[in-house]
């Protein structure tokens, strides 16, 4: 089959069934809450925030190379710059830039220019240490997952927490490419 | 202030800020995964995802009503039309239609075309009598609370359990019209 060219996170976005963002910032947000309730443990929270994350991205992924057209990432770092440029455009519609490689291209940040989870939240002191927006990292571990990237993914800066962005660290533990699972000639 | 003609949801679906539907659907569904998990009994989630919904209707209902344009409704068989055609539609991108009309109009059902909550859902056996979308029926009982009107929302059609739609039934237990928070000359 002839290679068919890359779509940019614009074109899929414009092209994909959405839903109003807001809906999705207040679901989210019950989402939050409720753990928040059940759990009370502001680290448990963080931590299955982080697995339903986990639990989105590894199935988020078979619509990303379904509809996006993407090659197989030569490396991690062309890698970084699909979720960046296209996965962030493509599932939320915003775009987010990739920064502060270490020496061998084995960790780099991706920064979110804006973030549609937090519109309309602040959180209330009780709720220090919380990483709010902690699916998001599971969604990248996730994803990358399945397409053979051991990753670990940490929040760096946080607006909720005073920062001014929203930084995730991207680290590559272990890569196992003959395990991918989509041949180039399919 | 010259009234405003009301928007189509069609129109202002096109304009608010959207996210793609299938991030949306698999976090909804990693939110009932969760809850199956942290309370085990399925009433309880459904009581759950019904409070859920109306924590997020009570809040959706203020950018409903900036965004629609829609004015005071002028019996409940109007507002019941305009959750269906304009609600739905600027929400979720869908369309549903209102039916089933008692003789004194208090009480209808909203029939759903089209659910993006449900795609790629299959309930196992052991999630007999979970209300999966019970959510929708929080939002619209939230949401018409704000316009004071106390409601009673229950799923009389269900696809995933088998049936051929999804239908809400919508019952109108209390109206308090000066209670209304907007006045029409605002």
């Amino acid at each position: 089959m002839a290679p068919v060219a890359p779509r940019s996170g614009d074109a899929i976005f414009a092209s994909v069934e959405r839903v109003n963002a807001e809906l999705f910032t207040l679901t989210y947000g019950a989402i939050v809450r409720q753990l928040l309730t059940d759990l009370e443990e502001v680290e448990e929270v963080n931590k299955q925030l982080d697995q339903m994350g986990y639990n989105i991205g590894i199935r988020l992924i078979d619509e990303f190379l379904a509809k996006s057209n993407v090659a197989r990432c030569v490396d991690f770092k062309e890698t970084a710059e699909v979720i960046a440029k296209v996965g962030f455009k493509m599932f939320l519609g915003v775009t987010a830039s990739v920064s502060n490689w270490d020496a061998d291209g084995t960790c780099c940040s991706i920064v979110l220019e804006d973030n549609p989870l937090v519109d309309f939240v602040e959180l209330p002191d009780t709720c220090q240490g919380l990483y709010y927006c902690n699916v998001l990292s599971g969604v990248i571990r996730g994803a990358l997952e399945m397409v053979s990237m051991k990753t670990e993914v940490t929040w760096v800066r946080d607006m909720l927490r005073g920062d001014d962005a929203f930084e995730l660290q991207v680290k590559l533990l272990k890569q196992v490419p003959e395990e991918y699972p989509y041949k180039d000639d399919e």
